[in-house]
């Protein structure tokens, strides 16, 4: 396999190594804004982590530093969905990439009120609402599901956070509303959107992101506690969707330059998925211009190319 | 590895049987007829082969004859035009995934004539320009390339799909005016579709196919020849556009379900890649409503399940 | 002027006549079942009026039945919001043709939540917020409107269409959203919708609405009382928008084979403007593909070309 | 009537004076250069004229410089189609408004190739097939047509423009091969831009096209000769489109605050119908960023004030 790492290789130097080449690149990039409490995080965090699928953790900078996982909440919401109901899944969402930006209103009249895939926010939506339905306490379920793949119950939603989403959710109530006169969005839209913005109000930090999110580099099994967490073919099916559209608009690049499936949030971090391998968290607050953290962008390439861990 | 193909295990066999049940399916799915030559093909055709990394050739049903390669020409157009002029070729043609299919032309307009990425037709038409642009005789290079690649000199062109193509031209025509209108196509446009018509019309078999792309599955290292086919690099990146942009409007799902670098033609070929291991080459003409071969993407599946192939 | 009436032309007999051939037509069309109160119509009701500026009133089959004017109370928003906030309405609302249906909520999103014009929905839900917003209690300021402009107390809304309306309110709370997402719609949503609406569902009939209307076809100067209801300009304006958008994608069509600006609405009503000689009002509940009705289309080309009414 | 000039209203002067103070107003607008030639043109021309239905022709400024036509051929184009394939053509052009500049070829390809109206490109390329197709020499007819109407022999292509156009032509050629993909283009795609681009390529003067198209302000009728150029009707009808598509994205803000039938074309110059009175004609070469000459607006704009010219 491409990353077995090389005998006598030290990893935790060398997350330090690139925690480090990151702070003294020149300021690029900015921090979220469009939601006022987002914009009051310290933009010169740094933050990486590694948690391997035998159960190591390595990590470097602002590693133990909570911040906002927003959009990386949509790989849990999606698993705890495709749990729950299964197959049926995706007849209400797809797996397919989304193209342009300016597309994502049209593309969702156009097929319907069927998002193309479960990590744009029209699909992230969707799967609130399959949540919402389905659980009689989504938003505590959530919540459960991720302290218990944390190992953590000091795992909190961001109030500040999670008002400002509410005050600033026109646009995603929009989308909600499409997707309701097509008959896909079942539920009341208003508690859908209660469910969608508290999940990306979740605070983690770097360490706990990469250890919760090992059972994807692990075939469902979380490495640790050898708890299951999904089945096998999940486990493959949420990376492929990770690998064509994980990354916005930049998702093609990143699978050109990096070759790994990962998400990243507007919170400025981004996870990485290492098929048999590991995950990598790397978290810094400002983003270029396609919403992707500027330093994790780099700190993962920087990693990805030393270990060899293309999945191509 | 996932796929260490257990010991014991024999392939070819396990081929025969995919070929079998295939031709035992109920009919489904129709011959491309967009341009009458192809429409000529016997429909009832299925070929399979397999080439590794380690140089064996495994292969079954109508693997052995020739069918119009089409769209597959454009992953070895891709490789000639990244050696031919490097990394210069991104900033004519991004590596993003395309979105909905009636979006070719409006991306190709808001996106100022630069496509989406190489696999679809108007990134094709691009690479035509670069090679047309840079070969004094393209066509002939184009052939000499495949023909070294597969170790044939009998490879040709189908004259009745050239002539063909050329008359029912005129989609492919407007997208090549429409890029000379943002500068992006630099020929002459009658020349430019010459070559790119040219690339689509060349014959192959499965096991042609199979055995010539083996070095995108090695590295950029032709298996038996031991030649240099492209840098290791560029061989994980055509695999990264592969596995977002290959299978049209089917890519995501191909990736959700297979979870391998793919390319599809209207001939009704398929190519996949497994990055270590080989290719996999399928055939059969009846298409499925995006386009690709419905025998095709079942042995494939099929194949990939037993062997557990995903990257993912 | 063209639409000089020849002397001795009579002109309640040749509505009645109108009448009859409408009636005798192959039934063609269906009536609106979008929300399941408006499918409640008897669908063979045939009404037709023309009141002129010179204060006369002529009518024919069914033009003192009430029916849902729906969106033919664009007209009449429009023109309380002009009077209302003058012409910084037009920083809000363009006043452009909007091309293709499918197009609506991409065009909102391109151009930055700011409709195409007053008469499509996005537009008229923009119209709403301007009165809910500039209006203490404009539910009940819009109908003192529409009653002074009849001269009757009674007009009302159709409390089970309103229900329906609210009920099947998802499309339109979409776009408002997505207005209020670029800060274009400034109220509260679920207080514009209400508005918006409650416009929708009232009731009035043929004869009311031609009386009601006679005022753009005289310059803004309600004849029989010689009130001033808008500046003349702004009658000129009302009607060019009409003749340029007021029969959603048939408003090219119309203009091309009547010539006259008009609106319709999905209860089956059809009002057009003569500018310098009245307004003509059809009711029919079947509905062509476009939303518009069938047999009023057909009386009013009748009326038109009999009278040689194109304002071209 | 509107638009009886009131007893005793000089017109020539004021016509004089409205082109004075044109010149006065500080410099607005750029000439257009998508092609070189025409970006040759001295940019302080003001020309302006008016013909009347009763044949009096006032005039002033460099109301007798020729200036290259450009779109302005498409309303003669039209009606030689009309008057050649009568009401069949309707089958391969529609007359609707065609909404946002940026969907020319996605409407086109969404309507399977049929173009929304005459009066853009994909249309009035359309129409150059029709011509192109039904006349042995349809570029001697069209320069023969035009002057016929101009009761001169001087009016001449000019060949700068055309090799201009030519050579700058690729968007119109992807519409072109667009347009024939979809079977709507029938002839020779290269036969078909020779004559569309010849067409665009006439030189006129205000003069020689106000009096020329009078025949549209009189019913089909030419004043002076009394010859029928085209059926009443479809005087009406060519006028109904330019209404509501003859001003490019400000046609309905064209509607809005001029109320006549018009059409502009990048050298700068605009026709007004005005029905049953007479045709303006305003020149000079600075565009606005819709397209529409500045000076030529503004001179329309106070003239159809001062006389109260608006159509509604």
């Amino acid at each position: 396999m491409d990353w077995t790492v090389k005998q006598g290789f030290e990893i935790e130097p060398f997350l330090q190594q690139l925690v480090g080449e990151a702070r003294a690149l020149p300021v690029s990039g900015k921090v979220a804004d469009y939601i006022p409490a987002l914009a009051q995080v310290n933009p010169d965090k740094v933050g990486l982590a590694l948690a391997t699928v035998e159960g190591k953790l390595y990590s470097a900078g602002d590693s133990t530093t909570e911040f906002s996982i927003q959009s990386l909440s949509k790989i849990l919401g999606l698993v705890m969905a495709m749990n729950r109901i299964g197959d049926s899944l995706w007849q209400r969402v797809h797996m397919e990439p989304s193209g342009l930006p300016f597309n994502s209103i049209v593309q969702l009249e156009y097929e319907h009120g069927i998002p193309r895939n479960p990590f744009i926010n029209a699909g992230a939506i969707l799967i609130a609402d399959v949540l919402a339905s389905h659980y009689s306490a989504s938003r505590q379920a959530f919540i459960s599901f991720i302290r218990k793949l944390a190992g953590s119950d000091q795992i909190f939603v961001d109030e500040d956070v999670l008002q400002s989403e509410k005050q600033h959710g026109s646009r995603n109530a929009a989308m909600a509303y499409l997707m309701k006169s097509f008959g896909n969005v079942e539920g009341d839209v208003d508690r859908v959107l209660d469910h969608y913005f508290y999940q990306c109000s979740v605070n983690m930090t770097c360490e706990q992101l990469a250890s919760s999110l090992t059972f994807l580099a692990n075939r469902g099994l979380q490495p640790v506690t050898q708890r299951v967490i999904c089945s096998r073919r999940d486990a493959h099916r949420v990376n492929a969707i990770l690998s064509t559209s994980g990354m916005y608009d930049q998702s093609g690049e990143f699978a050109f330059t990096v070759g790994l499936p990962a998400k990243s949030g507007v919170g400025g971090g981004i996870v990485a998925i290492v098929p048999g391998y590991g995950v990598i968290c790397a978290w810094s607050p400002r983003l270029n211009h396609f919403g992707n953290s500027c330093l994790g962008m780099h700190m993962i390439t920087g990693l990805a190319e030393q270990l060899g861990l293309s999945v191509y």
